[in-house]
């Protein structure tokens, strides 16, 4: 049978592929970071767009039956752009993510923080407004926190700071729903929570996106019907050493095979 | 007459661009910022040198008569690999740097700031050894300050927190003299100050490279004879607008032609 396959722009996406593990424990995966050029949330739409069908033909010539854009940059900005042109079905962040906060809202006012590039593309308002035209969504970019996610400077004062300066926004608008809009901010949780009130419900799409590919398999009867281990790829641009690193903490769990590919 | 080559990452090259311009007023100068693939510093140094050997034949592309390499990423990962194998001459910063600090101190302590490439690749250490073996260097990798100047937290509460933490142990090493190893790092200037004390010398290689740009340029006979206005040229794999805004900041005044291009 064929493999699930995932590309981010770097290691983020590892949240993604942990669950799509949990829900889908029978399915081989095929993940590609693009360690290289990372990160995506600050490049232009049009660089964006072709990184992320360089992206998808990579992973195509592995042979997999359904791509999941877990880069949200990469799913805002190019998604809607491409993902009808190819012949498997593409599932990108912003409609799993939206979804999951429409329905979590109470107040019908979210929050969405994000990439400049996420921001700008105004995906997740958009999609969020065609759900319920009531509610307000309020979008901030936060540039700072995938270096600080990166830096491994998760919980200190700097973190504190930047979050109080960057969620202030949010907390004035009165949002009772956050959407993580970036693979990275995960990690942050603990600083978001504090920053922006320990009610405030946050929502990262992983779940949703495991979901609505279990969903589409199983639809297109396309899911791994035997029950063997199955087997886990990476490949990455740049790094598989580092890469390793970061995906046991994203995984919880070691990996063993990464490979370096230069498919640019 | 053939024009000045300069690359670097992104937009931080453009230091070097400006003090070119100044003490070589009369020469073309043509400038590659690799904006799709920035940064530099936190990637491998195999790719380092793939990237950087792909800006050096787009430059050579464009007929240049020298190639400074402005990315102390690059300079300090690749040029030593690298530049000896070309006609052209090829100039990195580490060198000026590292010669400018060494006139520089006065207790014999240097320190070194710069991103985590540069600092592994102990590029700064090796060659201020080489000058004084007596000195004592202490670098510390600073992977928040381009994120930070990138996002415009020049001089707010993040940023001289973030330096406090990073210089910490320079100030414990009691060096005199520090050098600024990444081309963004000059914009951090009054935070990095503040921090390390008033009485540290802060060295940037700009003023150094385009002394030993002109150096270079009038032993081989190079240097553009006619006094006429120069033609400066910006390339970039992304984003020319963004760039366009940016360089204002770094050059002090507008630049006219940045044209996008896709050498890879």
């Amino acid at each position: 049978m064929k493999a699930i396959g995932v590309f981010d722009s770097g290691v983020g996406g590892l949240t993604v592929v942990k669950e799509l593990m949990r829900q889908l424990p029978r399915e081989d995966i095929i993940y590609f970071g693009d360690t290289a050029r990372v990160p995506y949330g600050t490049k232009s739409r049009e660089t964006v767009i072709r990184f992320s069908i360089e992206n998808i033909l990579f992973l195509l010539k592995q042979d997999v039956k359904l791509i999941c854009i877990a880069c949200n940059t990469s799913s805002s900005v190019a998604f809607p752009a491409i993902a009808s042109h190819f012949k498997v079905p593409i599932i990108g962040v912003i409609g799993p993510g939206a979804k999951e906060a429409v329905y979590a809202t109470r107040n019908k006012r979210i929050g969405v923080i994000a990439t400049t590039g996420t921001v700008k593309s105004g995906a997740y308002a958009s999609r969020i407004r065609q759900l319920d035209p009531l509610i307000k969504v309020t979008s901030v970019a936060c540039p700072l926190f995938v270096p600080l996610a990166e830096e491994g400077w998760l919980d200190n004062s700097v973190a504190a700071r930047v979050a109080d300066i960057y969620l202030k926004p949010l907390k004035k608008a009165g949002v009772d729903t956050l959407i993580l809009g970036c693979t990275h901010y995960p990690l942050l949780k603990p600083v978001i929570k504090k920053a922006i009130g320990s009610k405030v419900r946050l929502i990262d799409s992983a779940r949703q996106v495991a979901m609505e590919t279990k969903r589409i398999l199983q639809d297109q009867g396309m899911l791994n019907p035997a029950a063997r281990k199955p087997r886990h790829r990476f490949y990455v641009s740049d790094n598989p050493q580092g890469f390793r690193a970061l995906a046991r903490r994203f995984l919880g769990e070691p990996v063993g095979n990464v490979f370096k590919v230069s498919h640019v």
